[in-house]
């Protein structure tokens, strides 16, 4: 019996070695044992992109439409205009007909997608600048259409067609050199594709999984963010299978990182860090956004991913309030992935260069608050009301005002006061203990001597 | 032994029972076995449409550039541009940059391929009034592009780009309301689709053959006309197994007519009927364009298939050559496809409805003598100095001159001269008989009593 | 009071001094009293070319729409597409919303006129073999976009907008090269510039008045001839001042042609030439078209003078009805004019080259009977039934047969044969003299020995 | 003899009544007379808008190219794009070959002026929400097209061609709906006009003068601001014939204002306001900007007045700069007229919505410091160092602090504190008086209690 045995394991050596180094087996247990790797975790903070097909029409609902944020996603822009069961198809199908004409259809933008203008240096100085340690591009949208020579998107790419560029390699080569590191979005569906819609099997088969192993090592990417995965679950889309190759075999399996969106029973449970998007959490078991998962919010600085040219300023976040979303983020424990859509001739948005630059000087301020650090376990809940935010590193605390205190502030769970000062200050701060509390003053700064706007941090240093 | 082998063939003919009652095996053997069916060898004359995005561009080298006929097709205006190892590269690159800028694609003439002034009904008009019995459309050229919304061409196709138009089935419909038949022209390979480049194989699999199925069971078209076929033996493409598909079990099994590229080894050899492309016979054995076998000559009136804008009258055959092109052909036992090339917007050029409207003036009066006849085995070998040639039906000989006999023609082979008549002439022709030759002289027609231009026939009825 | 008058005189002479000189006042009766040079009545036929932004359109209804020869017109497109009232406004306004959409304006068509295949070389040899003497473009239509750099139209020429080409400047040279002369035809109003609109007089001095003398000048065109004088009088388009400029100063004064259009009060009474259009004559009191004074049909080959792209072969006349139009008009005292129009792309149709061709071909046979003759005043009356057509050239007689007479024809007004040949045959032609009448019997041509097609001349000569 | 003038001067009377009547004469000593009307003197703050076909390229060089600042004029393109000379030229030229190719013309971006976006009513919320008074909008440029539909520049512009829109119509109705004043900017010479390159007495007689009285009576304009004045005279504009028609007969004779741009010789001489640009001084006699004459200073938000898409962040001047430039003119006695470059699709870019919101945020508080205010001669004279700037009104002093005074300022000129308040500041500021001066020391206000950011003023009330 014994002899049988080895017998077998000697085919099985033979006929799949690599599955015996293999680290990882193709099923969510094995996957999902794999630490997130730690440079995610320290990062904090992403630059999203969302450039396409959908960067040309640039249109979307907004609040003056009086439709929630979840329908003023302009990437969404084929798909609203042509489904007339969307409750926003008559605001899409309007501007389509009153813009483009009757005759015209989505593809034909194709011809308007120019580039021109695309800078990837200049990008890559801004998103350095603006204190992001890493970028996410759409590689491929729900459209299908990539932003790389996709052999599976022959004449529906952006290299064939359109600015004829390989701007996702263009891209990742200049954010790369500015030692950032940067990885792809990747949509498993394809709205339209008559392959995904006659058979997903063979979609997956001849189309997705190339397709997506060909992104993977052609770029060597540090991210595979996944989406468009609710149609199915994962064993239709092979996700373990490929999760499997790029852990054990591909040349990013040491630090890539992945996200939840892996088929529609994986989000905020398996596969790499968890994402909310728009503060939308996708397990409904989860208790506000209080993983103890790594994990991420993504969201656009106006309302929408894609582009959306009838946004005003009144549609976009303030600085203010997007530095109080990365602390809000950080606080719990997650990262913020913030999201720019540039436009069809290749520029971000200066208002958006505006919002980076402001975070961006911020974090050159307070940045030491940010990266490397962790939840504060004994940190107050979190609420929508909370004005005082706590993060740790070491033996530091770390409280981050996104509201000016005008009274002094009692912090519970340390029983030092420790060597306190404001980041960015060179004045004192005033703390006091008394018993398991702290209670801090902020210092009488004038418009002439305060360190930033927007939000402040005091330090509390060996407290921990 | 016998009841386990009657076990088995009951196993067998429960589980692969269309095998079973299939005439045509997937080997040549067997699929060469099927005959022509009769239509193809009776209708003598259809038309070939070369229609796709080289339309847009719609331009080639003509005999003033010095160029073989080879060399002028339009059609390869994508592999013509970008191949700097092709000797006409110079000609077409120097069009390119000067009319379109150096920053332009092939793919970029989508949007110019509009088709807005597109009227089936108006083209089947003048292919009926020509005279053709069918049409040929290409389905797809070597471009990859479908003129019809194939799902393995995803914007790629007319439907989903450029005229938004179902092209491919608008005209079948349009055609067959004339009792014409009409089939497609598609093209085995594609010069540039990336599946193709890489993997010929699942190219076949997972492209191809779908899509030509496709192509199939939604027309039902009367001919499959493939091409593009030489860069691989037709065991790669899978001929057979689709030609025993196409015999044993399509909705057109019957009365599909194909031709012979199916592979690099089998024009002239395999297949259904033989063609010949501007006489070039792709059989170094024949002699000459005596084929036995059905057979099929396919050209254009000027020197190119797709519409080359460059061209003037120059270039165009006359309505004199083109006749006597169908009278050579018909006589040595073939038919003529002869080819229009449409404009980007849709239409005929009218100089091409002037030469169908003059052949089919020509056949109302000599039809007779072409429709339904078969090689005559006693005529004199056609050499290219030919100009009388013959045709039989029946009993009956038809004596064809392309050039007005001015002195009594002597023909050999038949001993009896019959009832001696010119088509659509009222007069009598004289005929006199002298052992085994028979003696005819043109009557004398003037410009007042003329049936015809360009050829005349002389019928001899009963005399064979 | 002599010394007066002649100081007077004096005055006069110092003030006008070019009024002394010149041959020619600014009235009818001097401008009327300059005789027609003699280039024009023995040139016979020339090309007329309607070529502007209406090319790219290219649209007009057709005899299938059941509507006149006059409301035929491409060139009307802007009018007809914007005039509610007109009768054809549905035609070519739903054209316009079906290929152009609702936004679209005919000013937006500059983009399409792009002439990137014009070889005005080929032009002109094309008109060159097609036996015309002279060629007319259309240096400005009623669109009032000129094609030569006018500053009367600034951004709305050739050269400022669209092909960004002398388009003018460049035929001109070609069409002269080949010893071909040429002109221009310019319309006086402009229906929608707003200074036309608005005040006539200032239109005439500001923009028409300088512009067409800087046609004149720039070019020294042959010919010119104008059109859209319905309007106004000829005083209010100071015509008569114009045509003593032209006369007496312009350096084309010794050859340039002219027509009658010059005001509504002016055609078939003042200028130069006579002018009908499609056989309409502008004059209630002509019998026919039997003018004494030298005048010029002018139509085109179809239906239209601008390019309409939805003819097809039946909209266009046969080469048998345009030489026989030919002869019609020559015989007749008369010139053709006949119209080729050009694509947006600068191309002249290919039937437009057939149709040339085959005139060119006729002419190259019987050009004797057409060039320099003169109309046979005692030739039967012509009537739309007649089909023996003469002209004269010194003593000789010609009698053009437009179709082939299979009875004798007898000439009256003649009492001796002469030397009687079929031009181009080499055999004998028989007639017999019968008092004052000759009876003509045409030989027994056949197709092997028949001179040309069409029409057949029979020369009398030495019988005036 | 004293009837005889009586006579003559009764012929005068009755011959121009209206010179008579008049209260201004075509000459500079009595249009100079004319006071500036006193509602914009007290307005301060308008909206300057450059929009024209330069808006589509909407291209110039940037700082990075190590230009000056009226070297990187987006809305010079045509100019500096075609004007070898220029040393600009090759910026220009390399981009517009680069990205619409060598065969392109300035003209060809009419068709990219679309404007589909453009919604008068938002763009006349932002302006009235940034606290701006007035609004001045490129009626025409150099470029000679116009935003409306001038008959004088027929196709040339945007309701002929691009747009097909009045935009100077919708925008004035919009911007009065707000009770904002509007008038417009309108360029003297044409760089390219043939007429006026030929001809400048026949073009400001044909085109340029019935143009701009067409404009004013047209809309009815609170503003003239002309441009372009400096290749001639005033004489040969005819400008004080204008002028004296604009104050006497024109619709808007009471209220409008204009400019010193009316003759190479006008600046800061001649007119209504004086004007500045970029601080550009076109009088050298002026000592800095100290004007005792009403005057304005116009200048971009960034470096351009057209829209400029290659300006990045660092290019566009801050909020707090422009608020600081905003109080500089100000307090010498100026207006600011501060401008924005809306995009060829209609929209003003969100950056410059972020920069005029800031502004009406400052404003809102800080208004009564700005608004009606006149110079305060006493105050120090201003230089580029400056951070402390006065306004006055009756008898209160406003102090202005273009940074947070850390240390107290002491104030010359006044002898007494009044009351002393800080705008927008409830708490208490001290001040003390010394002989001739005031010592003023600001309140310690925090990021919790400061009323605005960017500048703080300080009201002196009562003080003069």
């Amino acid at each position: 019996m014994k002899r049988l045995l080895n017998c077998l394991t000697l085919v099985l050596l033979l006929t799949i070695p690599t599955a015996m180094n293999a680290q990882y087996q193709p099923n969510w247990a094995s996957i999902d044992s794999r630490p997130v790797p730690a440079w995610f975790e320290n990062a904090k903070f992403g630059i999203f992109i969302h450039w396409g097909l959908f960067s040309v029409p640039a249109f979307g609902p907004t609040a003056r439409d009086g439709v929630g944020v979840y329908d003023r996603y302009a990437e969404w822009y084929w798909q609203k205009s042509t489904d007339r069961d969307s409750k926003t198809y008559p605001i899409f199908a309007k501007f389509q007909d009153r813009v483009y004409g009757t005759d015209f259809k989505y593809q034909d933008f194709v011809k308007g997608f120019t580039c021109e203008l695309f800078k990837p240096d200049e990008w890559a100085d801004m998103f350095k600048q603006s204190g992001a340690k890493y970028v996410v591009l759409t590689s491929k949208h729900h459209e299908g259409f990539t932003l790389w020579p996709s052999a599976q998107a022959w004449n529906w790419n952006a290299v064939d067609v359109g600015p004829h560029r390989d701007l996702a390699g263009d891209l990742i080569k200049a954010v790369r050199a500015k030692d950032l590191r940067m990885g792809y979005y990747y949509s498993l569906y394809e709205w339209f594709n008559p392959l995904y819609k006659k058979d997903v099997n063979a979609y997956v088969d001849q189309h997705m999984m190339p397709q997506l192993k060909d992104l993977v090592t052609r770029y060597k990417p540090d991210i595979v963010w996944t989406d468009g995965e609710w149609e199915h679950p994962s064993e239709t889309w092979k996700s373990t299978e490929f999760l499997a190759w790029l852990y054990n075999e591909s040349p990013v399996k040491k630090d890539v990182v992945v996200n939840d969106r892996w088929g529609k029973e994986t989000r905020s449970k398996h596969g790499g860090i968890y994402t909310t998007e728009y503060d939308l959490v996708h397990d409904a078991n989860s208790t506000g956004m209080t993983f103890t998962h790594p994990w991420e919010e993504c969201r656009g600085i106006g309302s929408s991913f894609g582009y959306n040219r009838t946004e005003n300023l009144e549609d976009y976040s303030t600085s203010g309030q997007l530095i109080g979303m990365l602390i809000d983020k950080v606080a719990r424990g997650g990262n913020l992935l913030l999201n720019v859509g540039p436009t069809a001739d290749g520029r971000i948005p200066v208002i958006m260069q505006q919002r980076l630059h402001d975070i961006g000087d911020w974090l050159a301020v307070n940045g030491e608050a940010i990266y490397d650090t962790r939840k504060w376990d004994a940190a107050p809940a979190v609420t929508k009301d909370t004005k005082v935010y706590f993060t740790r590193k070491g033996s530091d605390l770390y409280m981050l005002c996104t509201e000016w205190p005008t009274q002094p502030i009692t912090v519970s769970g340390i029983s030092k006061a420790g060597r306190t000062t404001m980041l960015g200050y060179k004045g004192t701060v005033s703390a006091s203990t008394s018993g398991k509390t702290v209670r801090i003053t902020m210092p009488a700064v004038t418009p002439g001597n305060i360190p930033c706007q927007h939000a402040w941090v005091v330090k509390l240093a060996g407290v921990l």
